[in-house]
Parts: C-alpha cells; structure tokens; sequence
C-alpha cells in the first residue's frame, strides 16, 4: 500500500507574534514542520506533500534539502481547500496521511497504526479522550461506531458531554479524496471550506470511519502560540528525557534536560542537571556530564567525565578524557584518551595526543599536539597572523612553559621544553631548551605610584 | 475621586527567620513592600502611607526615595489598630485602598476594578473563591448579598461549605474609616483590633458591601514564611514569562526563567534556559540570549547573540555583536555593533568600535579601541597602578597581539600591530609595529627536572 | 530494647539497565543503601544487618568503612528468604527493623515510631494510604485491627477498594522472627517465600499488628528504574529545600536546588537558582550563593557574596570574600577576610591573606599570599616544572603585575612590586621592584602580513 504524507503548512500563526511563518517556530531546536516531515520519513511515506502559504518561501528554503512536493494554497480557505490544492498532483491509488504542520510530536507507531486501521474502510482518525473536551469537535458513536463529528458549536448539550475529540488527523484512500474533496462546500458561518465534512460524506456512503487514539496526548497537541509552543517544549523534552531513562541513562533531573537532537548512550550515562543536548551526539559508557554542559555534534567515548559548564561543538573526545570545568572545545577539537583540558581552556581545529594536559587558560588553535605533552597555564598559539592561520605543531613529551605564546607556522619538538613566558618565534629542536628571556632586574626601594588626591 | 493608599507593614515576619522586616524580603529581585508601592504609584494614588513597626528604620531607608507618609505602629495590636494609627494623616474626603505589604502580587487592573465598584458603596472587598477554603474568613452571602464575614473558627458548619473568602483588602470611603475605626473593640478572644469588623459595622448602617475577585489567584497570596515566599516567586516568574511569551517572546521554559525587574523586547527575542533578567533591559528584534546568562541593567540590539554563561551589568551592545559564551561585561562596557567578544573575556568601562574583535582571554579595562581592531588572546590592559587607574587608547585597524600588557596611560595608533608577549609601556604610533622581546636561545640536550623520590 | 536494622540489598534492579547493583545506584549523590544505612545510624542500631546478593563485591567495598554485618543471599528467593537467611547472625532479643536498600528515604521518626508501636505486640508494620492503591497488598482490617494483607491479585472486588496499603517495612520481634521466618514456605505461584506471611503467623497466634503511616509518602518509595530514581529524587530535595527554607534560608527556586551531602547555615543565607552542593558545607550568616555555583566540601564564612558560576572544592572562605563569577577554588584553597578573587581565577592549595585581591584570569597553585597583595591579571605561579611542585610565597602588600610568571619556587618580599610581563626566576626583596622585560622596540611603515589568496 503506497503511502502519501499531505502535511498543512500554510497558517501565518499571527497569534506567535513572529516574521517567521509559524511551521518553522523551532521545537526542540528543530522546526515543527521538521518534525513532522522527521516522523513521515521514518513510516517510509513514499511522497511528502507540502501545502505552503505565508512565508512559502521561507519555508521552502528552510526544507530545500528534502524530497517534497510544494503546493501552494494562495489563500487560506479551510483544511479542506487546502488538501483540494493538492489533487493535481496527489496520487490516484493508495492512502494519504493528512497531518499539520504546527502538530510536531505525532509519532511514528501512532501513524502506522492509522494506517492499519484506515486501510480497510478506506478512512480512519486519530480521536482522543479529554476529560475537558470543550472547544473541540466531538466523536458522536453509536454502538460504537462513529456516526458524527459535531462541532463545539453545534453539538447539543448532550454531545457536549463527549469526552472523545477529533484531532484533525486523518488517514483517507486517496480515490476518495479525489472524489470527495471536489464536492466540499464553504456554505457555512465561516465561509471555508472543512475537512471534516469528508467524515459525512463517508458516512453517507456507508463506510465506516476507522479510528485509533495516540498512545500519549501530546502528540496531537497543537502549537498556536508562543504559551503553547514552550508548554509543548516541556512535554516533548519529558517524552524524550523518560525514553533516555528508560535504555538506562541517569538523567540527575529529567525537567532540566534538553535534547535538541540525537543522543547515542552506551551504559551507565550520568547526565547532571541543565544539561543542553545539540544536535547527534553520542556518549559511550559510564560518561559523566557535568552541571551545565551544552555539547553539540560531538562524540565522546567510554569513562569520559566532563566538568561543569563545558561547552563543546563539534568535536571528538576519546577514552577516560578529564575536561573542564569552563572547558571550551571548537568545530575540529580531537582528544585522544586520557587527555586533561582543565579550566579556562579553549581547543579549536586542533588535534590532542594520548594523556597530553592542558590544564589552565590556554589557547589551542590549529595545533597538532604528540602524546604525553603538557601545555603551560596561559599559553596560547598564536595562529592568526591579522590575515592567515597557521599551524603549531608540538611533539611527544613536550613541555611548554607558562604564558608560552607560539607564533605559527611553528614546529616544536619531541621533548622539548620552552621556558616561561617565551614568545616562541623559531623552531625548537627535539630535547632541546628554548626560551626567551630578559635579564631579571631589580631596584631596591622603590615608590609605588600613590593615590592621585581629586 | 482621590485615592490614597494604606500598607500595612508593621510586622516582623518571625517564621521568615530572618534579621530583615517581612516586608523588605525580596521577591524578584524587589522588597515584598515594594512591589505594593510600585502598584500604588502606577495605579497614580494621591498618597501612599506606609505603616511601619518592627525594624522600622530599615524599611523607612529602604523607600528613602519615595513619596511616602510614614506613620509609625508601635504595638502591634491588630490590622484595625494598624489603619486607625494613620487617622491623623488620613485625608477626609477620597477613598483609600487598605492593602498589605506582604501581599505584593495584586495587579493594577484589581485595585482600579475595586475602587471603581467600591466608589458608589463607600466600601468595598477583594474575595476569592477556593477550592479549600479551610482556614480563612467565609464570605456568607443572601441573594448574592454579602451579608457578613465570618472568620474559621466562629464558622458554622454550613458556613464553612462556602468557598469564597475576604483577601483582606479593602476599598473605603475616607470618611466612613473616620467614622468607623474609633469604634473599633479589641474586645475578643486575641484581644486585637480587627479591620474585618467594620464590614459589620458598615452592614449594620445599611450600606451594602461591593467586591471583586481578583484576575488571578496569586494577587492575594500573602507570604508568612520563605516557602510561601518561594512558591510565590514561581507565580510571579510564571506570570511574567506568560505576558512576555503573549508579546512573542520565545522563552524555551518558562519555569526557568528569572525576572528581576523589567525587560522591554523586540520581536522575535529568543531567551535559552536559566537566563536571569535584573534592572532594566532592552532586548531588540532578533536578540538571542543562551542558556545561563545573567544579565543586568543592559541593552541589547537587534542581531545580537549572546552564546551561554555570560554575565553582563551596565552594559551596552549594539547590533549584530557575537559575544559569549563565559563573556563578562562589567559597567561602562559598550560595543558597538558587530563586535566579537569571545570565551573568558572580560570589559570594563571601555568602548569597543564597530566590528572589533576580542576572541579570547582578554581583559579589556578602561580603553577606547577604535574599529576594526583585533586584540590578540591572553592581552590585558594594565589598567590600575596599584593607586590609580589609567587609559588605553587603540586606535581603528589595529592588531594588538597576544598575551600582550598594555600599560596604561598608553595610546596605540591605527592601523599600528603589537608583536607577541610584549609589554608596551610607550605610545605605539600609526602604522607601526611595537614590540618588545629578548632573543630565543636554545639548549641542545636539555635535562628537564626529574620527579624527587620521596 | 535492643534495635537490629535488617536491609535487603541483593537484587540486581535489572530495570536500572546498569552495571551497578542497584542499591548502590546514587540518590542524591549517595547511594541508596548509604542513605538507609545512616539512617540506621541515627536510630542508633545495635547492629545492622544487611543481605547481599547481586554485586556483593562491590556493595560491601562501598560501606567497607561501616559496621556492618554481611549476609549472603545466594539465590533470590523472596524477602521472606532474605530475612530468613539472617537467622545464624540474628540476635534472640530484641526487635529487628526490616528495611529494603531500594527504598532510601524513610526517616528516623518514622522508624523510631514503628519501634516504639511494635514493643508491645511484637509485630508492626508501616502502612500507607493512597488514592490509587492498584497493584499493592492491601490492609483489610475490622474494627480498625489488621485482619489480614492481601496482594493485589489475590484481593476481592471490595478489598481492591481499600486505599490502605502494605509498606513492606517491618518491626518484629527477633524471638518472634527465629520462630516464624523457620515455618515460611514457599508454596505458592512464584515459588518464592513472603515475608507478608508472618503477619498471618502472628494473626494465628492472636497477636494484634500494630502499625503508622509515615509523616510523608515519599519516605516509602521505593526504587526499580531510572524514572522512578529521578522522580524519588526530586522529591528528596524537595523536602531538603524545605527543611532548609524552614530554618531561614532564601532559596529562590526550590525546584532547581540540589543538596547531595549535608549543609549548616547561619541567618539570611541566599541561595539562587540551580545551586549544587556536595559534601559537607557551612555557610555562615548572610552569605549569598549565586546562580549555578557548584560547592562542596567547602566552608564560607558570615558575609561572603559568591558571584555565579563558582565551583569550589575542599575549600575555606572568611568572612566578606568577593568572588567570582567563574571563580574556581580546588582543594586547599584558604582565603583570609575580604579577600577578592574574580573572573576566570583559579586557586589551588594555597592561602590568599586579609584583603589580597586577584581579580582576573590568575592561577594560584601551591602559593602562600600575605595581606593586602594584589595579584595582576593574567599571572600565573609556576608551580609544576614537569616532574614536581614547589612553592609561591608572596608577601604583604605586594604588587604583582600582569601576565607575570612566577617560577616556584620564589619568594616575593613584602611591598615588592614586579613589572608587567614578567617572568619571576629570583626571589624579589621586600620593597624591590622587579621585572624582566626587553627594550620596547618599534618600526614605522610596518606591513602587516597580506590575505593569502587560495
């Protein structure tokens, strides 16, 4: 059974208050039309079709990388007008999923199972019980088959008394939707046209309306406004923090965690509180992530500890690393294992070998550093000439002096050793000494400047 | 119709366990009392008279600056006692709102709606309706009458099946509390002064008692002890975060938001985790603020992005400036726009030109840097003396290196460039390179120091 | 009456998908038996007993330090076999407590209750009541008396009614233990023997269950996945938070605290958001924590503002100390009254004297500062020469300038004063200026390095 994804993504979302087009409002670091274009992808939908309207271009770009089909609904005329935009190019046979694009988080095995049950009748809902259902459009069943979707409005004070709701989300065999969608009418209070109606039609055809709840309620929850935005933020990152505890990460406070991404846990995570996760990151045994950390695109390998506050990107940590806290690691930052990178420390564009420390306010950019070296508090490669970088490379069993600045193109060797405080402009030589230096001077008695009287 | 208001801020707040009045713990950032006066003043009272008792003088030096008549209550001897000490200062004609100074939520809109309903009476309460309203006075109503206040303890069983309660704020005619609060008795069991008495006084001359009920519940909510005082921030932060997020601000979580004064915003304003707000700040279109950053008294504009963990106080930012994350912007900071001020960067007192740089480790105190300079990482501005603290003057296109001392007074000219690790105590002219640097030496075969046996 | 404390620690808590056993899985930084055992402790335990089964090893390593008789349960075989397995070591007199190692939280009131009601029986259980009772034994009782506990799956419609239910902790008589634990059998579905069955014993011998519920829910939560371990943990601090609020202190968000050790306060301490803090530490009067701080083992004497972001260790601050933000104190820190330490400093193993200040990016290891010194930006003592640590002393009123290097070990006189840039290899007279610097040098028309075009 070929699978069609129509998802609504042409509301303005005045209430959001925003210039960008509500569908890219981000949840979880990622747009909500995102997700919903994420979870159609992973039921393998064999063609996403997109209805854009207010802001279509900034939507489009902002999803240029994927394989979707753009519809345009010039102007806003009703759920139903908007999936009509799109028979021209919506397939004959199979089904279609009609989804929204400000209702992120409906999950995969949520929609699969719509499927399922809409497959032999030919159209199924996804409903869902609220013990406070005003407002919404109500399930009216008899014998338990769905004989009605009654509007708030309309619905008698007895159907009003339904727990049961209409979500919006839809599964529909595609030679019904090209034969209903012409027939909808906008001949009512609101002059749109609705997708509802299509429920009795069916039911005027005699076909049974299928329909499946969501395993959680969030998942159908809409975003309108920024209140509802972070409300939903809260619930997707819970969702997403008890999965996590579930495979048997030690998630220290799950309502101050962020993962705005992937995580790859192996066993035994320990992740502190406050903790933002970006991006794919993937953590192996038994590392620990300190108070505060926010890591992005970053791998970090088994026994690893992180310090507080450690902000990394993109970068690569080996085995039983010691880093941070105050730890700062740039696109391009590869520790080997055991490596220490203590407080205060910045690494960009550059490699560290096994068990080298850099432990206090240094700067490591475009350097490549052998094993076993110590970088000095405060030193700092100086890889930017006001024009080009350079590179700094140090061997193994280095030890570079405090407050060291290492003009590159610089080439250090194994065994070295500079002394305090050098500006190191030449090529040091393997086991070799290097420093530079004035004399230590000193003048006995001397007066301080004293406090200017104003 | 003039309106005066009355606090009440007498008590001590012994379960607060504090050395401080009750009314001077903060709740945002601001004294309890002084939320009740910022109310007082943006509701334009005629006069506010604060009665004071224990630890008087702190609370008096507290609102030293406000326009405030201070009437003092010696003994505490019952909230009628506390209003009918102020009966000598006490306009005759007008209305006074009675409120309390641990009560410091109440909204604007509620006073203004209960001296508009209360005008007519000559008095007039705040109630409130409860889920469990054990514990407080019941209002007893007949034909939706109020017809008496009945405290907890003289409640008839009946009577404490009713939900709705007195607040304990009042709207009153001048001349009524003239007439009433010299009749008062302390003649019951605590033997105190109650307020709550002259509602019977007023039914019994016939006058029907007005009320309102509050927009939200937490403008009641009075504060006894630092758990109260800590669920009540959460309301209030909760409160300000919704009217912020209806604005169009993209708070990622509300309940991890801290604001400690007022932020004016422009569109699009996005706010990370943990982010605490104190004084006054301005925040322009698009301004993103990271996770964890303390800001203070500061003004952002549009385009900024502020990476997590910095800290700012009595700063100003232009547009497009990329700071953070761990950037520390101390008073007298100002950045023009597209300025770059990265990790472990310090700015006091100094103004930084249009789309100058200082990535890394820089203290920066007391300079003028012209535009498009770059400041070398690990560079600091000798700035103080040991008594006096000096200028630095950089001028436009400079390139001052890294780990460089700038002792001031010391002027760099445009387009002037400073070697690594020097120590410049001269003017450096335009154009110029300065540096200040011994010759490297090296030693062949250098012996490092071997680990003592101990 | 002599008090046996019996803990079952043997099952593996598969749930926690860990390769800790799951007793030793942390609840507030200590492990869940840990909390048990020093509850014992307070209750002062003749003797504690506890079984272990899964991970015996490293169970046992982790409370090698306290008294605690072992017991092995080779094989799994219900809490009944559990207690039974105990029987060798047991005592004839006296009551035992029956405690689980999962269930971390009840307190010492509770259990000294429970003694206390048990004496004269015999037998006692804590019960809890509960609005949703699925799935636990239930305590039928008639005229108030335990008449029996019922499972769950053995419950009738009526009894599943019953919102009081079976705790799993016991106080029992040890002679009653050694004649019933004997008789248990394992004659049921599971194949496992109940300890529930005692109560049934003791019923058939007319002996009356005593029983109390515990002042809070939480204290008989018990453990079995990371979802539960997070919520028992927030819960945990919750009740922290209060307790401390309760003595006085400000905490701004109780929701975002973490105490994972032990605190004792003075007056008016303020603790802000997201706070961490381990170990055993004191605050004196008046002190402020700022946002994000992570403190432990640490001692912070009456008036001292910690600026945010500050992690301290195993360190000692007088009175009036200013420091931070981003101010960080490993072990052996000691600062004297009124000392300053600011941004991105680091201290170590040193002590900083009245007064002396070190405001910016200096790293302070294995150094001894006298009073009033002041300690320039950006310095740094030398305290490692790759193979070994030596010592920075510093005297009084000294003026250490900027980017300094002081190679340990050095001395620094008293009103010494050493120029910027320095590099410190000899010991510096009392009142002597040093410094180590070249000749500035500059060169007019300079060219700097050009873009390389690619």
């Amino acid at each position: 059974m070929s699978t069609t994804v129509v998802i609504l993504a042409a509301g303005k979302g005045t209430r959001m208050r925003s210039s960008l087009p509500k569908v890219l409002q981000p949840l979880a670091g990622r747009p909500l039309l995102g997700h919903v274009i994420e979870t159609a992808k992973k039921i393998k939908a064999n063609n996403i079709i997109t209805i854009f309207g207010h802001g279509g271009d900034l939507v489009q770009r902002a999803f240029a990388h994927e394989n979707i089909q753009w519809v345009e609904q010039a102007e806003q005329l009703g759920t139903g007008h908007a999936v009509k935009v799109t028979l021209p190019v919506l397939p004959k046979q199979g089904v279609s999923l009609i989804l929204s694009g400000d209702v992120p988080c409906v999950q995969q095995s949520t929609l699969q199972n719509l499927v399922d049950v809409s497959t032999q009748t030919g159209i199924g809902i996804v409903t869902l019980t609220l013990d406070d259902s005003t407002g919404y459009g109500r399930i009216v069943r008899v014998d338990n088959k769905i004989q009605a979707i009654v509007e708030h409005k309309d619905a008698s004070d007895e159907q009003r008394q339904i727990k049961e709701i209409n979500t919006g989300i839809y599964c529909v065999s595609n030679a019904k939707l090209h034969e209903w969608l012409p027939k909808l009418s906008n001949n009512n209070a609101q002059g749109e046209y609705y997708l509802t109606d299509i429920v009795a039609m069916a039911l005027a055809d005699g076909i049974e309306i299928a329909s499946i709840q969501p395993e959680l309620a969030f998942e159908v929850e809409g975003v309108n406004d920024r209140v509802q935005l972070a409300a939903l933020e809260r619930e997707f990152q819970a969702y997403q923090a008890k999965k996590l505890m579930q495979q048997g990460v030690h998630i220290i406070d799950p309502s101050r965690f962020d993962l705005r991404g992937e995580l790859t846990v192996g066993q035994d995570v320990r992740i502190d509180i406050n903790v933002i996760i970006e991006g794919h990151c993937t953590f192996g045994d038994n590392v620990e992530i300190g108070a505060g950390c926010v890591i992005k695109d970053t791998s970090i390998a088994a026994g690893t500890v992180v310090q507080p506050y450690s902000i990394f990107d993109k970068a690569v940590l080996g085995e039983a690393v010691q880093i941070g806290p105050f730890a700062r690691l740039r696109p391009g930052a590869k520790l080997d294992n055991e490596v220490h990178i203590g407080n205060f420390v910045e690494v960009k564009n550059s490699t560290v070998g096994l068990g080298s420390k850099a432990n206090h306010f240094a700067y490591l950019g475009d350097a490549e550093i052998g094993v076993s070296t110590n970088i000095g508090a405060g030193t700092i490669t100086c890889n930017y000439d006001g024009a080009n970088k350079h590179k700094t490379i140090i061997g193994d069993n280095a030890f570079i002096g405090t407050n060291n600045s290492l003009v590159a193109p610089i080439k250090i060797g194994h065994g070295a050793t500079t002394g305090a405080g050098s500006v190191i402009t030449h090529d040091v030589a393997d086991n070799s000494l290097a420093f530079e230096r004035a004399k230590q001077v000193s003048k006995e008695n001397y007066q301080r400047p004293q406090k200017v009287k104003k």
